[in-house]
């Protein structure tokens, strides 16, 4: 099943500045078999819900074991029957 | 990996009422492996990262197979290192 | 126009642990003339629209003036025309 | 005070395609005194605060108005006092 998303991931105590780790939940994203589209507030996904799913897992478990001690995401997912969503789709 | 999280499932394109598609996702949500708190604005949980993951997988799949055309999932999922995230540790 | 609502804010570079801070947040919701109900993952509010976005623009003013330095928000915000949204009525 | 934000607005009972709406979000949005950047999951935004949350009003009352009956705005709103938040700032 292909959906759409929208993944934010934000690390409390880690201190003000996070482009660190951005910058590695971003490497980590493009290394998923994932279409993906950073922006200002976060990263525009697409790809088959499962591998969106898995990339979560994958960037918490690793930013854990990299030191950061915690983490939140905020997921938008958004999946349709009428037909395959896509980015270009949702852009105007 | 221990998880605290919030899930909100919006169906689109069901009528304004969606009150049967809400109970429909709370009663799959009671039979996974997950403590949950449902509120009026979605689904406070406590469990596993890949039970909760896995949950959003089934109500989309569920849901799309009983009818539903569209939806959008909304999740904030929280982890820790220094101890195990709990709800119960989230209430003031 | 009355609206339902709910608002989770995290401060960013507090440190690990911000109960500190979401008790200050809920004590300045608490003077608002606005139904609200803490949960695990962020405050449920009813009220007019016009003093819940008042509420959040006096949680970053009052919070950022008593240090905290970087304040994100997220709000989910619900109007309706058909009946008049309380919290009471999106409980199953 | 100066922000950055992210708005997704969401109409609830208006058939599965929204575009009509989206596309209306986003007029009245370029109306306002703010940047704004479109994506796919939503619209970055700069600008002082009161008018972000302003024009969250504003979207709400004027679609009531031409006929949309329910409607779920979701809201990112960052605000920092060690600088300046800008889009720009926030990108990698």
């Amino acid at each position: 099943m292909q959906a759409t998303a929208e993944l934010q991931v934000i690390p409390i105590g880690e201190g003000v500045s996070v482009r660190k780790e951005i910058t590695r939940i971003i490497d980590l994203l493009s290394r998923c078999p994932l279409q993906i589209e950073p922006h200002a507030s976060g990263t525009d996904i697409q790809g088959e819900v499962k591998e969106i799913l898995g990339a979560i897992e994958t960037i918490h478990t690793t930013l854990h074991n990299e030191g950061t001690v915690r983490l939140i995401s905020y997921l938008k997912l958004e999946t349709r029957t009428d037909k395959t969503p896509t980015l270009a789709d949702k852009k105007l």
